[in-house]
C-alpha cells in the first residue's frame, strides 16, 4: 500500500497565508478608503532593464541556429558566468572564492530549499524567527521537526529577532548543527555587522556547525561597513554556504537565476566523525 | 556536529559514467578509425524551430515593458498553458484530464526526481532494469535502499527488461507500492501496448500502488495502436502520475519545460489507512 510522507501533514504555512488573506480582506472591508501595502507573498512589477533584455534576445538568437546552439549547459553553470561571479562578487571584495566553488541555479528559493537534503535527518537546526518560510518548511517535510504548536515546530531552535536586539539574533543557548542566517533580512530588513557575523562564524567553528547564509538581498546594502558576503569574515570558508540571487535587484526581477557558493574547504562529518 | 546524509555515499552513478568513459576511451584508442556513437549521457544538437524562437522573443519583449511585464508566474503554470495541455494532449485523445490537474515545471528530470518526496520513506519501490538513473538515485538519496552490490541496490525491486520480454517488464512477483514505468523507454526504446499498460493499472489498483509513468518520449510514437498517455487506460486516474517533457521533440530541445499530471482522484494512504 502506497503511503504519503506524513511530515507534509505537519506543514502550517498554508494556514499562515490563508490567515493573512482573511485579515487583509476583513480590514479592507471595514476600511474601504485605506490603501493597503501587502507585505505577505510579494511579486515584482518593474520591467527588465535594456541590458538584460538585449542579453535575453541574444540568447534566443543563439538557440535559433545550429552554429551557435549550445545544447544543455554544464550542470554547475557556464564557466564564463562562474568566473565573472567569483571575480566581481567575491575576489573584488577580498573574499577567497574560486569559480569552481560557484554553482549557478534557477533560484535561491530552490537552492535554500534543496540544500538541507545533503545533511543528516537527525541534526539540530536553528532558524531566526521571523524567517523566510522556505527554510522551515523544507526541514519539516524532511522530517527534522515534530508537529507545530502555537506557530512553532517542536525540535527546531528558534532564534528570537525582536526590536530589543535590532532584529539580529543572539547565538543559541543550546548546541545546534545547522544555522540559517539571512542578511539583509527577509522579512525584517535587518543587517548584520562584521562583528556580529564574526561571532556566528566563530560559533560555527567551535561547534562544528554549518551556516547557511542567504545573501539574496545583498544588493540593497548601502552602508560600506556592512559585509556583503559571509566570506568577508575570516574562517567562513570552513563553515558557511552562501546563497545569492539575480532575481531581486540585479535586473532579472521575476526571472529565475541565482547561485550558491560551496567552498572546497567546507566540512561536514560522517558517523565515524571523519 | 553537522553530519552528512549518508545515503549519498551509497550512490554508484558516478562510477557507472566514469566506467563508460574509460571503456569508450580505451576502444577509441585501439580503433582510431572507427566512429563511435555515444549512448551514455546525451545532449541535443539541433536549433529551435522558428515558431519557438519567435515565441521566446515575444516573451522577452513582454518582460521589457511595465505594461506587459508578468512578474512571477503562478506556481502551477499559466492557466492558458495548462488549458492547452489538458485539451490537446489529453482530452483530444479521450483522456479525462482537466487543466487543474496539470503542473508545469522546469523539466521532467526535476519532476521525476522530486516526486518521490511526497511518499513515505519505507515504501517498496519497483524500477525497470535498465532504467533512467534519476529514478533510482533519488530513491537512494532519500534512504529507500541499502547499499549497492553488483550494480543493484538492496531493497529495490528490479523489473527485468530483456530481449526475451521485448524490454517490457512483467508484473512483480512480490508486492510493491511505487512503480516507475517509462514508455517509450529511455534507454531501450521499447513501447508498451494497451494490454500491457492495462495489466499495470489493474495491478496498481489491486495492490493500492501508484505508477509513476514517464512519457517524456511520447512524441516519438508512430504506431496508432500504442497509447500516448497512461490515462488512455480505464482506472489510471486513481493510480497514476504522468510526466511529460517539451525538451525532447516538441521543439524546445535543450531548454527546460515539462509538466506533470496529478489527477484529483489519485489516492495514497496515511498510517491510519485513510
Amino acid at each position: 500500500m502506497i503511503r504519503i510522507n506524513e511530515n507534509f501533514t505537519k506543514l502550517q504555512a498554508s494556514y499562515l497565508f490563508a490567515d493573512i488573506a482573511r485579515r487583509v480582506s476583513a480590514f479592507q472591508e471595514a476600511n474601504p478608503q485605506t490603501r493597503v501595502i501587502r507585505l505577505g507573498i510579494g511579486d515584482v512589477t518593474e520591467p527588465l532593464p535594456p541590458a538584460c533584455v538585449e542579453a535575453f534576445h541574444k540568447g534566443v538568437y543563439e538557440l535559433a541556429s545550429r552554429e551557435t546552439f549550445r545544447g544543455y549547459g554544464p550542470e554547475q553553470g557556464y564557466a564564463f558566468l562562474r568566473e565573472a561571479i567569483a571575480q566581481n562578487d567575491f575576489q573584488a571584495r577580498g573574499c577567497e572564492i574560486a569559480a569552481d566553488e560557484i554553482f549557478v541555479s534557477d533560484g535561491a528559493k530552490c537552492d535554500t530549499g534543496n540544500i538541507q537534503e545533503i545533511f543528516a535527518t537527525d541534526i539540530r537546526v536553528a532558524v531566526p524567527d521571523p524567517v523566510y518560510p522556505v527554510y522551515v518548511d523544507t526541514n519539516v517535510m524532511a522530517g527534522r521537526t515534530g508537529p507545530a504548536e502555537n506557530g512553532r515546530y517542536a525540535g527546531l531552535v528558534y532564534l528570537e529577532c525582536r526590536p530589543d536586539n535590532n532584529y539580529t539574533p543572539a547565538l543559541p543557548s543550546e548546541p545546534v548543527d545547522l544555522i540559517y542566517l539571512c542578511f539583509p533580512n527577509n522579512p525584517t530588513g535587518a543587517t548584520a555587522s562584521r562583528e556580529q557575523l564574526k561571532a556566528w562564524v566563530d560559533y560555527a567553528r567551535e561547534n562544528r556547525a554549518i551556516i547557511l547564509f542567504d545573501a539574496a538581498y545583498e544588493a540593497f546594502i548601502r552602508d560600506p561597513e556592512i559585509p556583503h558576503s559571509i566570506y568577508e569574515i575570516d574562517g567562513a570558508r570552513e563553515v558557511a554556504i552562501e546563497f545569492r540571487s539575480f532575481s531581486k535587484v540585479a535586473g532579472f526581477t521575476g526571472t529565475r537565476c541565482a547561485y550558491t557558493v560551496v567552498p572546497k574547504s567546507l566540512k561536514a562529518w560522517d558517523t565515524a566523525g571523519g
